[in-house]
C-alpha cells in the first residue's frame, strides 16, 4: 500500500464527505446504500472505508462539521447569525437529522457519542451567555441554562420547519426572542 | 355484507386507530407494514381498509387527531397547558411525524392536506391571539402572525427536542415565553 501525503488524505477525505452528504440529502439515511455512496463519491467502499469504517461515522463526521460551524457563527456574529444561516439550509439535508430521532431512540450509544460532540464550543458557549448576562446584554434573573434550553428550542424549531418544508419569516421572530432576553427595568 | 350500526363502526374505528398508534410508535412509518398492523389491530387487511384506504389515511386521521387535541387544549387552557402535554407524549410516537419530513418534501400533495387540517380551530387559534392583544394580555406591537410563528417554533423545536428523548426543563421556558409576549411598558 503506497503512503498517501496528508494533503492527499485530507483532500479525499473532503470529496467523502461531501459526496455522503449529497446522497444522504437526496436518499435520506436509510436509503444512503453503499452503491450510491461509491457511486456519487467514485470511490469503492473499501477506499471509503479507509476513512470512515460505517455509515454512522460518515454522517457523524458531517453533523459535527454543521455542529462546530453553527456553534462558531453563534460565537462569532451572534444567535440571529445562526437562524438565518439555519433557515438557509437544504431542507433535504435537515431532513436527514429528522430521521435519526429513532436511531437514537434506539441506539443509546449513539446519541451518548452525540451529546458529547463539540464539548469545547458548547463549552465556549455556555460562557458566553455567563458573560452577557454580567454584561447587561441579557437578563441575568433567568439562569443561563434557560437562556441556553430556550434559545436551542427556538433553533430546533426552525430546523424541524426548514426539513418539513415551511419557510418561517424569521425577523418577527427574532424580535421577541430579543425581548425575552432584554435585561428587565 | 351486512349493514353495521354506527357504534359499532365508530368502536371498530376506534380499535384500528390505537392500534396503527401503537404499530407507528413501535416500529416507525415505514416499519408498520401491513402484516404488523394486522397482528396488533386483530382485523385483516380488508377489514382495515373499508375504514382506511392506506397507510397514510390511517396515520393522518391519527395526527388530526392530535392536533385537534392540541388546539381545543390551546384553546380552553392556554398555551402552558400545550407545552407541557406536548413534552409528555411518548417520543416513539413523537418520532413519527419527524420520520415524515421526507415524505412532505417528496410528496407536495401530502403536504397540502396536512396544511389543510383542522382549518376551523387554526382559525380559531388565530382569533384567540387577536384577542388577547386587543384586550391586553399580550402585547400588540407584534403582528399576530409573528406571535403564532414564535409560540409554533416553540412547541415544534419542543416536539423535536421529545422525540429525540431529550427530557427539557419547560418552567423557565414557559418564563422566557412569558417575558416575550408581555405588553411592553
Amino acid at each position: 500500500v503506497p503512503k498517501r501525503s496528508p494533503e492527499y488524505r485530507e483532500a479525499r477525505r473532503r470529496d467523502i464527505l461531501d459526496g455522503a452528504r449529497r446522497v444522504f440529502a437526496a436518499h435520506g439515511y436509510e436509503g444512503a446504500t453503499v452503491v450510491r455512496l461509491e457511486e456519487e463519491i467514485g470511490l469503492s467502499r473499501g477506499a471509503i472505508h479507509n476513512y470512515f469504517p460505517s455509515k454512522w461515522d460518515l454522517f457523524y463526521a458531517l453533523a459535527v462539521e454543521d455542529q462546530s460551524r453553527a456553534t462558531r457563527l453563534w460565537l462569532d456574529e451572534g444567535y440571529e447569525a445562526v437562524v438565518r444561516h439555519l433557515v438557509e439550509q437544504s431542507p433535504d439535508w435537515l431532513g436527514v437529522y429528522l430521521e435519526l430521532a429513532r436511531q437514537f431512540r434506539t441506539h443509546p450509544e449513539l446519541r451518548e457519542q452525540w451529546d458529547r460532540r463539540n464539548p469545547e464550543l458548547n463549552e465556549r458557549l455556555e460562557a458566553r451567555i455567563a458573560v452577557a448576562q454580567a454584561e447587561g446584554e441579557i437578563r441575568d434573573d433567568a439562569s443561563s441554562d434557560d437562556v441556553g434550553t430556550f434559545l436551542s428550542v427556538i433553533l430546533d424549531g426552525l430546523a424541524l420547519r426548514t426539513g418539513f418544508g415551511v419557510r418561517d419569516d424569521v425577523d418577527g421572530l427574532l424580535r421577541l426572542v430579543d425581548s425575552a432576553l432584554a435585561p428587565r427595568a
